[in-house]
């Protein structure tokens, strides 16, 4: 069936702001009475939702085409899969997110390589053991069904666990003392995937649209009024992101400046575009935005 | 009192929705202490909640001017009112819903011409009984105090029930075998009302802005920037819905070119749009929108 | 540690909508496990929540540079601090409040003359105790710790009591008979901080952004498409809050107008606009703005 | 089908403390997937879902054996059932409902005579209309869909109307002047049904518990320690609901007294018992009590 | 009006484990459209909600007859009214509460010694100002408005604040040092209420139940069937907290035992009851207990 | 440490009813800022929350002394750890689950040999696999990270589940063909902990009452007044559970008859028990019941 994409999303933890992502891009999925196979409204894709731990699996073996999933457990699981391009968002933020070695804020464990002859508690067991054999340690590396970061000192001496912003290790009363792996979402396919050409233009559009709302996310539109003879100076405070568009007014002495920049920056630069002479300076909202 | 317009909104299940529609179209209706009198920010208006099926009844008596109700309930209620509009959308999206002939999935009840002799469950009961006369079927129309769709097979042979997305007939293993009619929201109003110029004119600016109001639900902003030189092209992916607008930049080799688009077509035209060699492409999103 | 600047924000009812109008404005506040000294996406501001009572006194006393609080507990205090500027909004709205003298429906107190020799209870008793005087009105004010709109007759024969639309009063079957102050959102400082001149600059910088946030609440952009032979109709129709940009575009005989109305006065003029010519009007939001 | 007893139990607001009271009696009634057929833990029990003003149209014809509905709605349905028992229980609690008359607090209409000529809106509408007859007033009847007690003044001049506290009127400012009905759950049956055997004693079984349930709600065990000097003065203060258990301790001059009281009367008796010569007053709560 | 007590029940944290306790003892509280007046189903109560804080100043002032407040507020309140009993429960528990000092953990401050020339923050103003002066300690005390617990070390140095169980204390870094006062509810009255011999009678009564529902809320029943011979081994196992109940049986060998007990002891006493011979352990629930 | 048991308890789906029948048997555990190492009223124990599939893994270690986790994660660990109890409780009810092997309804899958080569989906994989070797069937078994019972046909070809109801997978369409494992809650504990007389004590006084608190949750009391000379006739009706306690009364004539059934029979037993002669019939709960 080549008019239709297979294509995985991962089930759980990320699976409210993937949907909230391609609600953004313009797919809207909804459930169905078979939760894991929800509808989308676009008859050339057929979503599954699977684990994130199980995707490539999944992929490698072609039962789905292409799958978005942690670079994590592409690495964890060993499978022959083809990266097609990095969709940085997480659950709590638009970041990357870490697996990190933590000990109890008390531990005589100061480093990787004090490990030696100690238990680590994970979820990442095949990643944790290559890593600990590149540092030459060795240690015992438990898989953890869950809960790791409540193990130590009982029932662990360190765990290796994913974090964003280290505030549940924090309240476990661990400290962070080496990064294992950075991981971010990826977009996986396999290879007969990729060489179908209506099943790479499809992977592709859909890439450059949840892309195009991605970038949104953090982005504002900027439009002022300014008179020509000082156009130059409030040029120089708008950051090199993209050209800003300069257009005509019907008064000759002004022209209308429209551009885009990274919300957070607003309000550093809007006070120097006061004083650069800018008037009537309005921020709007964008869906998206496509370079 | 010619300088109020009395006006009836359906209590219940489209309740909320007409509610966000007003405010959308800048009237803020409030709930006070005698809640099905609300208040509004606008002395021209006052405004009553009412069953959808008895706003026929009060406009035909006068003691409203108009109302908003479904296009089922008037003709159900055989009162003589005049449309005045459509407004298309309902309890869960903006679209028409369907009074369907439902039966059990195992039914041997194939079309309406199986009914005769059948007990009929519904809340429709005139229009079903004026819908069977006209195929000649004469059967038991028994009026159903709601959970109709659970009544088949044990309380009804048949059933005539409201459906927007055949999920909730699905769930009670019916399948649907005709449409007896097809509903959407309207605006009526009694003649007396429409005489009076004031009234008329008030109605209709407020037709003016709920329609602007739901124009910008399915509609978003698309502009971007194109090389004179590829104007033409890109002007051919864009959708014959409006003519863009194409404004002069300060670079006089390119154009920014603005328009309104259909939110589902996006994702399918922004490819294209690239290909085209638009640059910069922003959707942003629409509060309303006044052909 | 002249690069941060401590400010203290109002705890309990107006912090939510504070921590909103922040985050609008571009600065991100979020709980930490010390709940009343939150984190802050700017190194450069510390903050800490006051009850809004207390925020005059830590800011005459430097423990803070500056707070937002409300103008009448800064008077209640009687502290030393300069006011900075104005933020009009509140908890229910984007409006001043007041502080009311009130009385049961059925009181034979009809003034704040015949408050002589009873019992007044308030949870604002020196500005109360002050206004009394100033009327030369002798009678018992009584510290209130809550619930004060529930005190008369039974506890008390009057109160002065904090109100935005009056319908908790209401509820309470009293009635309001004076205003004793109108209070809103103000940002205050102490002097050693506004001689501090990156401190003072870092104030004003956030009071511009913050200002422009409130702006874009109660603001709408507007644009359309006018013939140049109507467009003088088109502009009459337009508040005068803001010269509105007139924009060339390709086809010389038709401009393109864009221009930022209040929001509440667009269905208003949206029929008054498509009568003068307009064609295509579209509303959209507005994140800031800033004049 | 001999061995199964049909029984209806009503949908709606009546729902909840219906299955409460079954469970309490020793029927656990749990949802499926045929929302409105639950199962019940009894094989010789089939239980179906109808509207209250739909049971005695089922019963009548058969297609239930029995059910629980309240006498309102057996009067208004006009069908021939037979009354089996009264359960005196409802929605807020264990008493009986009624329909009243009632009219704006300010309203002229004083009495049933009064509402000559006039609208009465009402969801009982048969039995107002007998009611109407039997005071020989002749008012116009109208069916309400709901939200009756909203009506009055603009869309009704009266309204007769459910009530069990009289709080839904009262917030509607409305005032009762008459009773049209009193009414409680009862348990209805067909001739049919009642003149099997199996079907008459497994219904009157179920009853006997449903009661043994209900007396429970509202009763307590009191227990007690009394010397027999003193037996007498305090089996004077218990209530001669039942005869009290008098049993023999192994100290002789001691006996301990059991008994089965009103829970509402044990803040009036307890003091009365301790003045009496009761000694470690012990209440127990109850599951349920068959006399 | 001699026939109705005037009774003031604490708004605010403790409200809901009143209400609770009422209707233990047989009086159900219900709220009115007046909130803070109740509705109670005691012709013969009155009921009155107000703060913990201005309780006693209500009842010197003979507004009300009597109330429930904690102990700590009758003393800061520094009024003169009668304690008639004490009832120990509390927001979270069955136990007193503790107003401590409390210092950050890593602060200087040892004992109330160390707080010469420091600032205090709490809301007991003047029992804390007694308490230092009793240590001969001079420092600054200042009223809090609240979240008092979040001020050290930047907006206080110490403060005396109320705790339960600590864990709020903790959670913000806090260590207790001393301890200010111990409080639990009491009832309170003034002296003309106690000496209307019905008012006196009724308060009383109402304290009996109270007390009652409260005992009910740690003691359990617990009965067992014994071999006389065994009989006095069992009694040597069961706490000496009241005489148990021997009942003679139809079999003249065994009696049965049934007493009442803290039902914290139970997990300690069933395995040395089971050893000294009981049979048949049945421990069961209490409503109440009057001694 | 001999003083202290280290004990522990399921965290997730089991941990909520763990926790009631702690609290049930005299236990209450509390949660801590340590959230997997609750407070428990009780010095001598020491509770650690540790996920069902760990708990045999950390009593072999003596990480933990004893623990209560599920019979099937015990097996499928491969632990070497002694049963000590069986407790039948699960998180809907009072009894076993079940392992199940489930294919999708319309599979030619008929029975465990027609699994050869099948894909087989669990996370149970090495209790499975050798439930398969005993059956002499050779598939593929995968660990299952979550979700399985989704999976058919698309994913696996069947699955390897639990099931209590057997509800959620006859909403994914799923029959049942076999049974690979019954499970019930057990408590486990090492030969070291055992051998320890103080442990083994503790761990046995701890099991009487939570055996006690389950036993009452599917019991209660019933007593009632008999003549004499009916005595046996009632006798012949209660089920030989226990004997009944057969109380003196006064009345010379009367007996008391008090004893526990099990709740499920009451609704069969009162009719007959009337129809015997017992009067004033009174069923009531229990807390704990030991044999």
């Amino acid at each position: 069936m080549s008019n239709v994409l297979k294509l995985g999303l991962p089930k759980g933890s990320l699976q409210e702001s993937t949907f909230e992502l391609f609600k953004k891009a313009g797919w809207a999925i909804k459930p169905t009475s078979r939760s894991y196979y929800p509808n989308v409204n676009d008859p050339e894709l057929q979503i599954t939702l699977v684990r994130a731990q199980e995707m490539a699996r999944y992929i490698e073996d072609k039962v789905l085409d292409a799958g978005l999933t942690g670079s994590d457990w592409v690495l964890e699981s060993g499978c022959k899969v083809r990266h097609v391009a990095d969709l940085v968002y997480a659950k709590q933020g638009m970041r990357k997110v870490r697996w990190v070695l933590a000990v109890p804020e008390s531990s005589k464990i100061k480093s990787v390589k004090d490990l030696k002859g100690k238990r680590v508690a994970t979820e990442l067991v095949n990643v944790t053991k290559k890593w600990l054999k590149e540092h030459k340690v060795k240690a015992d590396v438990e898989f953890s069904w869950g809960a790791t970061e409540a193990k130590p000192p009982e029932l662990a001496d360190a765990i290796v666990e994913l974090t964003e912003t280290g505030s549940s290790l924090k309240a476990n009363h661990l400290k962070i003392i080496d990064t294992v792996l950075e991981s971010n979402t990826v977009v996986i396919a396999n290879t007969a995937a990729l060489d179908d050409p209506w099943k790479k233009e499809k992977l592709n559009n859909l890439i450059l649209l949840l892309q195009g709302a991605l970038n949104a996310e953090t982005k504002v539109g900027l439009k002022m009024n300014v008179m020509k003879s000082r156009l130059r100076n409030v040029l120089l405070v708008l950051p090199a992101l993209q050209t800003p568009t300069v257009a005509e007014l019907s008064n000759p002495d002004w022209v209308d400046v429209d551009t885009i920049v990274d919300e957070k920056v607003v309000r550093d630069i809007v006070p120097k575009l006061t004083k650069a002479g800018a008037k009537g300076i309005v921020e709007y909202p964008l869906n998206k935005l496509i370079y």
